[in-house]
């Protein structure tokens, strides 16, 4: 058993590419000095975006669905030119997959470049459904639904479980790994001497039973002329044993009692090996049980349905995948570009859309719970409900006061406050008549520290120009990370920390602001949509005694998880759907 | 020849879906009640993308493709829920079409459902391609996304000299259609006498020639046992024709001069027909062209290179559609469902990438084209780069002054300011204490027409209080088309005008603001990214004698053509790409 690949092929492209967008930075500035262009938080969102679709892309061969799945799962916020990239990248991945499969055509590389840039490729069957079959396939979406949510459910607790063992140190999580992989492959092993020998059908001739690598029927421990079916799945590769399962015309093949073993390993299997300290993904492995599932119903229903078995198993891995991870689009091309059969497509989108709508009546969908768990600051798309009960004035109040800077500021003032405070954007302000206020801008923790290193301070509180400040520092300079400001600060004579800081040239002075009587609910979306870092609340009322801002709101702010835990009052009111 | 259906078909999606969006309010407000959850401006956007994308599913039966379609082209705003609403949408329209499919299997409903789901396939296309075979599909791409990008110049001017035909009245309009229509049909009936006849390949045995309405080859005015390569392409259905020139091994079926014409004779009728009064599309017009054009090259480069050349039609086809349409993802996925060839989309995926980038060094898309000759708002994804060197403030006073309205305001004044401009958003102001200003928010011209036509007035200058507003008005109501201000206001008594209207309820109390100093690039980008109608312009400074607003700014007054009207000197700046 494998434990899928679109996990780690996910993860190794989003990190090269956001390696690739730091290599402007840090110790390659100097070799990588085109590099430089990604040095900003917009291209290097994209780029990471783009590395996570040539991930899927590169698992499933899949470039639309790798596209398609950034768009849907993995992005917070979109522009019309991400698509065209996302695209350009996908399609470089294609074309080098395949040059790739082409120099392995004759074997030299194992395994790899077996089945073409089509996975499992079902565009041999000839569909037929007719309107009467709508009825179990209804069912097939409304149990995988429900499947999919009961899934998600289990590998919440899970995970939790095992969030509680790895924290217990690298020994834990070793024995841990070690632990799943036993318990896999002993019962990868053991299980099939538990299931009776198959008699071959002889229209199969030598193809049947084989003892090789590949091949769809395993002989294992049984007497040549017999196959064991569940060692057919188990011990082969997963996409020999999807093409297996998902075969058409074969429906003796299986026997009930092997499916059902061959699905409740994969479910605690699956469930287990997820969160282990080994890189694994999740749709293989949901792919192949929801195709048992497909099967286990076909053989249930066979005295009232005649649909084809391989077909069902199609329809099962579908709603199983879109009743755990919730996605449509994606989910659809990806199955296109896996199966080759573009007359599957409207049967699949209807039971995708089924099982999407069943599973999201029980819980989130299973990367929200991963991403949770991680406790990353992802944004949802939907708002919840009582977020529209709360103004974010409100939310801005329960946080300590906000730390503002003056727009020339002494130096030992903005050492105290980087000092105090770990924020990354500080609202400037300035008081340039009396009873005139303005908030000049936002700047940001890295644009101070740049200027505490170069040491550029003035001895008088004058204002000088953006030019000035354009020769002394470069974009990169400006970009790099930080480090710690005791390492800096330590290093300032006390003459120096008396000096001034003018902020007009780093300061940017249209960042977003809302007025405090604004409900979260509509701050979450303009957050999201805009893809921004930090958000300042502006007064309601303007007058001379009024501060020009309220507060400040970061993506961690805005969290529900957070939110409620300020507000938890808020917490017994429902989302909004 | 038929003109290509996907204009009418989005048209009539678009329009249908409007319609139901509508019909909560106005005559069918009593019969369709439920039909209330859609009146709202969201709601009707996102109404009218689903009809679009299901437009786009049924003229094509690429429901995935109508999706993409509608996500990079169609909508100027995008959010997750709108993903799977479309796809909802194009499932149903899908599951339909195939169910009108089984119904007409057997020739009764005429020539519908021939080709059943997939209206181009050539699955059977075995594809040979290696990476040698770059370099002349490089060539494809690249003479594709000039010759679109020329379409693309060329149709704008005949669209031009039809907008001035067009606007002398009816009588020309009727006269231009059939001016078209007549030369169409001349010259689709007689340039094939200028082509001589080809003897048929007797493999084809009785195939070759037909006389009947399908078929491959037409006989025409040839004698028996010869066929007319022109008239079969040119007297068969679209899609006939263009299942033939995608046909594989027939790289002698057709003459190079009959592929000329019909280049040429669709090019001319392609560019003509588009802008009459006839619904037409740009689909499939493009589609032969680009195909006609790929069979040309490859009759041209027979000699170096071992291509097939139904592949070359196929690629030619996409790279003019990508030259003159500029999409990429979408049209791959629209081609993959046309052709269902999954082994096609790497190589697609590569020409359409060259095609559109090619051709965006010319002019811009043929949408954008069209949209931008029909006066509508449509913001476009990327600011001009000129836009971040003008400040919102800047374009804001070179507008008339901002019409504002207090908090409690007269009758005589809110019926005045509804005469005298035509604008649909107040800003509303309150100055609570002295010295103390607001920017209350802002109040929509429907609502005001809703309050007058109510008579909702007071006496005095008293606060109501938001319960009281929701007894008087509902949801309907308030979304009404607002009718004619002089309608209402000749039914107001004197000592009515005299009274106060307390804009407290109808106001939104937290419209999107930005500050003054705030560059118009960025500005657009947050119009469109978040839909808005009107966005408030605050002022950089807080002081008591200055004002809390400074302006409002619409759709209208951010278009790029717009802009330079005001601000000619800004024209001289190229576009960011």
């Amino acid at each position: 058993m494998d434990l899928g690949k679109e996990g780690p092929l996910v993860h190794i492209g989003a990190c090269l590419a956001n390696l690739l967008s730091q290599g402007g930075e840090g110790r390659w500035r100097l070799r990588w000095r085109w590099l430089r262009y990604f040095n900003n938080d917009r291209d290097r969102r994209d780029l990471i975006t783009c590395g996570a679709s040539s991930g899927v892309c590169a698992a499933f061969r899949a470039p639309v669905g790798g596209v398609l799945f950034a768009l849907e799962e993995v992005a917070t916020w979109w522009r019309s030119a991400l698509l065209w990239r996302t695209f350009f990248s996908t399609a470089t991945v294609v074309v080098v997959l395949r040059g790739f499969i082409e120099v392995c055509r004759d074997g030299r590389c194992g395994m790899f470049g077996e089945g073409g840039l089509i996975l499992f490729d079902v565009s041999d069957v000839t569909v037929r459904y007719h309107v009467g079959d709508l009825l179990p396939v209804t069912l097939v979406g409304v149990l995988g639904g429900v499947l999919g949510a009961l899934y998600n459910h289990v590998l919440h607790q899970v995970l939790r479980l095992y969030n509680l063992i790895n924290a217990k140190g690298r020994l834990a999580k070793l024995a841990l790994a070690l632990a799943v992989s036993v318990f896999t492959s002993a019962g990868l092993y053991l299980l099939p001497f538990a299931v009776p020998c198959t008699p071959c059908d002889p229209a199969f001739g030598d193809a049947c039973p084989t003892v090789g690598k590949s091949g769809n029927f395993k002989q294992f421990n049984c007497p040549t002329g017999y196959y064991n079916d569940l060692a057919s799945l188990l011990h082969a590769t997963n996409v020999d044993a999807t093409r297996n399962i998902f075969s058409t015309g074969t429906a003796g093949e299986f026997r009930l009692d092997s499916l059902l073993i061959f699905f409740g390993i994969y479910c605690v299997l699956g469930l287990f090996t997820f969160g282990i300290a080994v890189p694994s993904g999740l749709f293989l492995p949901i792919i192949l049980m929801g195709s048992a599932y497909g099967r286990i119903l076909a053989l249930v229903l066979a005295r009232f349905v005649r649909i084809d078995h391989g077909l069902y198993a199609v329809l099962g891995a579908a709603a199983l995948m879109s009743g755990s991870m919730r996605m449509t689009v994606s989910l659809c091309v990806i199955f296109l570009e896996l199966t080759n059969n573009l007359l599957l497509l409207p049967i699949t989108m209807f039971v995708l859309l089924i099982a999407k709508t069943v599973g999201d009546a029980f819980n989130p969908s299973i990367y929200e719970i991963i991403l949770d768990l991680k406790g990353l600051p992802f944004l949802e798309p939907k708002p919840e409900t009582w977020m529209k009960d709360l103004a974010v004035g409100e939310l801005a109040a329960a946080k300590p006061r906000v730390v503002t800077l003056q727009v020339i500021e002494k130096v030992s003032t903005v050492v105290e406050v980087l000092r105090s405070t770990p924020h990354n954007g500080f609202p400037v302000l300035d008081w340039p008549r009396p009873g005139v206020s303005e908030l000049h801008g936002l700047v940001l923790r890295s644009h101070l520290m740049a200027v505490l290193k170069k040491r550029w301070f003035l001895t008088d509180k004058r204002r000088t120009e953006e030019w000035e400040a354009r020769e002394r520092f470069s974009s990169t300079e400006l970009a790099e990370k930080s480090g710690s400001i005791d390492e800096v600060a330590v290093q300032l004579t006390p003459e120096e920390l008396d000096m001034y800081i003018d902020l007009h040239p780093f300061t940017n002075t249209t960042p977003y602001t809302v007025v405090e009587t604004m409900s979260v609910a509509k701050a979450v979306v303009l957050f999201r949509t805009c893809a921004l870092r930090h958000m300042l609340i502006i007064p309601k009322f303007q007058g001379p005694e009024i501060a020009p801002i309220v507060g400040i709101l970061t993506r961690q702010d805005l969290r529900a998880h957070n939110i409620l835990g300020a507000f938890p009052h808020l917490a017994n009111k429902r989302k909004v759907h």
